[in-house]
């Protein structure tokens, strides 16, 4: 397309109103990064005008295309779009940018009423997450897509920076995204030679475009100031249907600044009032008022609004057509996106048998069970599938141009998380992933994003303690569980039995507001008997009584998740027959014990008693909150060891004599030391 | 080299030796992994005897080259090379293969007594622990080397398999090392095309060889079973000084077995029985006993034992005359690999000043003001140096072909985590890394072996709670404290001032036992009155009271770390002034404080005083261990978000107000709640 003069003009107006609205909210703030926003606005100007499909007074309308800023530390770019294009993103909140209760936060923080499609700022994270997201499309599109209707079609759009292709989460969601061909998925790369300790050349020399040409990728390579140029790249990336595009853009860090454009004082700081000053002068614009938007910019911007509220319509009434032709999936449609499971799919979950299960056995089960009836359930394994009984028996494998259920992430845990969180997003979808608990280390940053976004998503990290065995110390996790709970939203089930596993797969299934971390065993365990104990259903409720004394007098509790509540009901067995008022408490979950009122909380902990051993083969870190510095723990306080599970078992102490002793020395009792 | 007849019967039975002590150990221990030494027993041959250079009778001896099986499940091709040539591993050893207290792990555990130069298993550690020994290489050769005298000159070899090429942290170290330039730095791809899941094609079908060129290596391509081919690979890639080498081997997994070779059958799992039998006919190896250790093989391989003597006489001669050319540099080398920091190293330590200061600012003090005397002391940030004050002025780059003390390890935080392992290994340097405590997370599997093997590393976190203000929650630590509490043998001090932050500069570069996290606030703190309050000294005790009350009774205690020591210290002016008996303590590292007798943790924190409140702008998980049930916690119990740091600290109850309220409340006073 060639421009007049005056379009010309109009267009270079556009970019810098981008760039000087990012330097002004900078310099207001006193705080925040300049330097993307000015090198990186004429990308964004061309992807959002031209390219970009969405409707900005729908940001929820489903087919619109998705726009990741992997870049996130540039978040003033997207809220200088959100704004122009006309989102429900005031100048006014520009002005609060980086401000107590503002929506223009430092980073952009997923809000999907407000077009910020998912949260970044930690570096690779937005990267894999649109990997997920492509993932998404192309399997939502498998279920619903039927010829003639493509409800489901659209791209998903990425910025990514030097920073997120130097992390290791990029190099494995890209190696994914080109194995499985995601065509729909287009990166500009932008590669500004710049990052905070001074030239890339000093730590990232490597080739990019070989690297993502040996990950199968289309690459092309543009001048990331010529609009024509990165036109035609963007026109040729949507048209390569098999391959994931990188458009690697060559761009200047703090465009326009006479001091600090490409330097790596553009970076991370406000330009200054001199250097604005100068930079308005370089760049032709008034020096006042802050915040300038040049007559005829906004309704150049906000054709968006009249273009999106076309393309949705036209998508309202293909859905219509497609509803009228495809009844069935058109409910099937309203009904995931509205996050209701459908009747009955309860049906195919697993009764409990009676013969010694591993927890991570109970997750085959449940996963296969459901899985008819659960057409979104759709996840898979870090290359652990076979030990973490992921495999959905019978629905093929998601990879290349295959569309089937399982998801083959390889030895790439953090792309896992990364990605899962991309298949969340937006709702509809229930994923999952699987991995060994010391794995979860390799994906915690995802995780806590998966958090902070209050994902639905939902981690089998099985292989929870010393049980592990031979594989030895490096994997025994051992601070693992006291990590995963110590992060906000994020639900840690660790189940003591195939009764509990059950019902904390159907509590993580049915939950919506975050994601669910699921710690299963690798060795077998007993079944509780739950006609003699106290149901599994209590596991909702994070803690319960599973085995009371008799006696009149509750002298001693003992505390346990997993594994080791059947130690403390043998320990139990012991000392009520040595006529000890003793207590088990199952605590699967501390997070939803805490969620519970006090009064509860009071009756399975009574405040009166203060003997307390809380036992579980990991970290004591935490159990002082429900044992208090009077109460005592049995628990790992160094590494592990390579030996069979049963020998490790035994040689740590966690054994019912060692429990006993515990026990009774907190009473004071002969038998205590 | 061509080989006779003979000659190639016998290599053969040494290849075939390596298999079958593997195949017999894993299934003895009917636990473990067969089919990486079946399928790589050829290439681990032609390296172990016509390129190592080693001493199995001193495997300590400094200049032999290193080995680093990063695919650490193949432990059994370690322990059957070790026993094989002449290490002190005995057969006995082998047949303890993963049982408790044997010398065999599970996988590789470091030992360097043993010739285990690190713990491998977690994929792609050991691959970025390589690049960290060849830094390590480079780095005490270009101090100690003169003219004539390279007494620094060994080459690191690697295994890897698909899953550590799969793994980030390999991509991020691959490209660094690649940028690096680590001509000594020789690592066998072993691609046997065989992941858990099954074929690799499901998830892995990048081409590796143009990836490896991207990052500036040297690539080539053998067949893994063709001893010729493979040792011309590795006369090439030892003759190749500039860049890092990677051979790509072909190589079959379970090797030799006729039903489970090349499947994923032959990874995790002993052979069984039959399948073992039909393995030793097929490769005609005697059907018992197992342990076959053929006439003659044992000599072939032992022949490195006479070759290690040799090689390390020759060094030792050319060691005696270099010290008598250069005595000085020979009493300093001697003093690092005893560990012994020069005297007077600490006169660099710098004072702490009255006006208030970040402690991350404090870093740049120390490493600036003991550089001059610690030569060893080498360090980089993950692209963060500029914020975390941990560049050394005037010591120059260590990167390309340049030999200073600055590395910039970019936006690669696992990398640098797997990297400063590597670069402690074997002593004698000071490693260093930093970044945001946030980005703790990226790196946490190697901060984990770090604290497994023991090793010397310094860990720089700063940006450490909500005083991190504008970035946002995405950059604000909650759990990481947690979490990197709970990992045995990691000390993690957080300083409350500038005085306790030389402490701990102090204590970290002379620790020897462990890595040392320092975790410092990007906001600055006021300098503590050291004449009218407790010493700053008191750090290296854990915990101590920094301020007590004057009145006959204690009531209440205010526990805090970091930044929070100072509202505590607010807090307890204020509470003074109304009269209640108020102690506060600075605890500034719990494991030190563990580490204290009973006695001393009852004076700081008397059993009779249940009124506690403890104080950190973090994650309450593991705090109640010194409050107890009885006590209160002013923590942060969801995440956080973006504002100016005192807007959030206000926001968050961090106020003199609220601890007030909280004490009184302990205490049932008015102005509690």
């Amino acid at each position: 397309m060639t421009l007049k003069g005056s379009e010309r003009e109009r267009e270079d107006q556009c970019i810098n109103t981008i760039r000087m609205l990012s330097v002004d909210a900078v310099e207001k703030a006193q705080s925040g990064h300049p330097g993307m926003p000015m090198g990186d606005a004429a990308l964004a100007y061309v992807l959002w005008t031209r390219f970009l499909r969405h409707n900005p007074k729908n940001p929820r309308w489903f087919n619109r295309d998705r726009f990741v800023l992997s870049a996130g530390h540039g978040s003033m770019l997207l809220y200088s779009l959100l704004h122009l294009t006309g989102y429900d993103l005031s100048l006014d909140e520009i002005k609060q940018f980086r401000q107590w209760g503002s929506r223009t936060a430092g980073h952009p923080e997923y809000s999907p009423d407000l077009g910020i499609e998912t949260t970044t700022g930690p570096l690779g994270q937005g990267f894999a997450n649109g990997v997920g997201m492509a993932v998404r499309e192309r399997y939502l599109g498998q279920i619903y897509n039927r010829p003639g209707f493509s409800i489901v079609d659209y791209y998903i759009y990425g910025m990514v920076s030097d920073g997120d292709l130097m992390e290791g989460i990029a190099s494995e969601a890209a190696s994914m995204a080109g194995n499985l061909g995601l065509g729909k998925l287009v990166y500009l790369y932008l590669d500004n030679g710049i990052s905070i300790e001074g030239s890339t050349d000093i730590t990232f020399t490597e080739d990019v475009a070989q690297r993502f040409a040996s990950y199968k990728w289309d690459v092309q390579k543009v001048d990331g100031n010529d609009c024509d140029q990165i036109g035609k790249a963007l026109e040729k990336a949507r048209g390569e249907k098999t391959r994931p595009s990188l458009i690697i853009a060559r761009t200047s860090i703090g465009f326009g600044s006479p001091n600090k454009q490409d330097t790596s004082g553009a970076h991370g700081s406000p330009l200054g009032d001199e250097e604005t000053k100068l930079t308005k002068e370089r760049l032709k614009w008034p020096l006042e008022p802050p915040f300038h938007i040049p007559d005829g910019v906004l309704e150049m911007f906000r054709r968006a609004v009249d273009h999106g509220r076309v393309m949705e319509n036209d998508w309202k009434q293909l859905f219509e057509n497609y509803a009228a032709r495809h009844p069935g999936l058109a409910e099937s449609w309203r009904a995931i996106h509205e996050g209701k499971l459908p009747d009955g799919w309860k049906e195919g979950m697993p009764e409990a048998e009676d013969q010694p299960m591993a927890t991570r056995s109970v997750t085959g089960r449940v996963l296969n069970g459901v899985a008819p009836k659960l057409a979104t359930l759709i996840g898979g394994s870090a290359d652990l599938a076979p030990s973490t009984g992921t495999h959905l028996e019978g629905y093929g494998d998601f990879i290349h141009d295959e569309n089937g259920r399982n998801l083959h992430f390889g030895v790439r845990e953090h792309a896992m998380g990364g990605i899962l969180n991309g298949m969340a997003l937006g709702g509809a979808l229930i994923p999952y992933g699987s991995t060994f608990l010391i794995f979860s280390d390799y994906m915690k940053p995802s995780i806590r994003l998966a958090a902070m976004m209050k994902l639905p998503v939902i981690y089998i990290f099985t292989h929870d303690s010393i049980g592990v065995g031979e594989d030895g110390p490096t994997h025994q996790p051992i601070e693992q569980l006291a990590g995963l709970r110590a992060i906000p939203g994020l639900t840690v089930i660790r189940p003591a039995d195939a009764t509990e596993a059950i019902v904390a797969w159907e509590l993580a299934l049915e939950r919506r507001e975050g994601p669910v971390a699921l710690i299963m065993s690798r060795q077998k365990l007993p079944v509780i008997d739950r006609q003699r104990y106290a149901s599994a259903a209590n596991l909702t409720k994070g803690g319960y009584v599973v085995a009371d004394t008799a006696r009149d007098t509750l002298e001693l509790i003992l505390i346990a998740t997993g594994a080791e509540v059947h130690l403390a009901m043998d320990a139990h067995t012991t000392l009520t027959k040595e006529g000890v008022g003793v207590r088990v408490v199952s605590m699967p979950s501390w997070d939803l014990f805490e969620g519970q009122e006090k009064g509860y909380r009071d009756t399975v902990l009574p405040p009166s008693v203060t003997a307390r051993v809380a036992i579980e083969a990991a970290s004591p870190v935490g159990w002082h909150r429900y044992v208090g510095i009077e109460g005592d723990t049995l628990c790992m306080e160094r590494f592990g060891a390579s030996a069979p599970a049963a020998v490790l078992f035994e040689q740590f102490g966690f054994t019912v004599d060692n429990v006993v002793k515990k026990g009774k020395a907190l009473l004071g009792r002969r038998g205590g030391d």
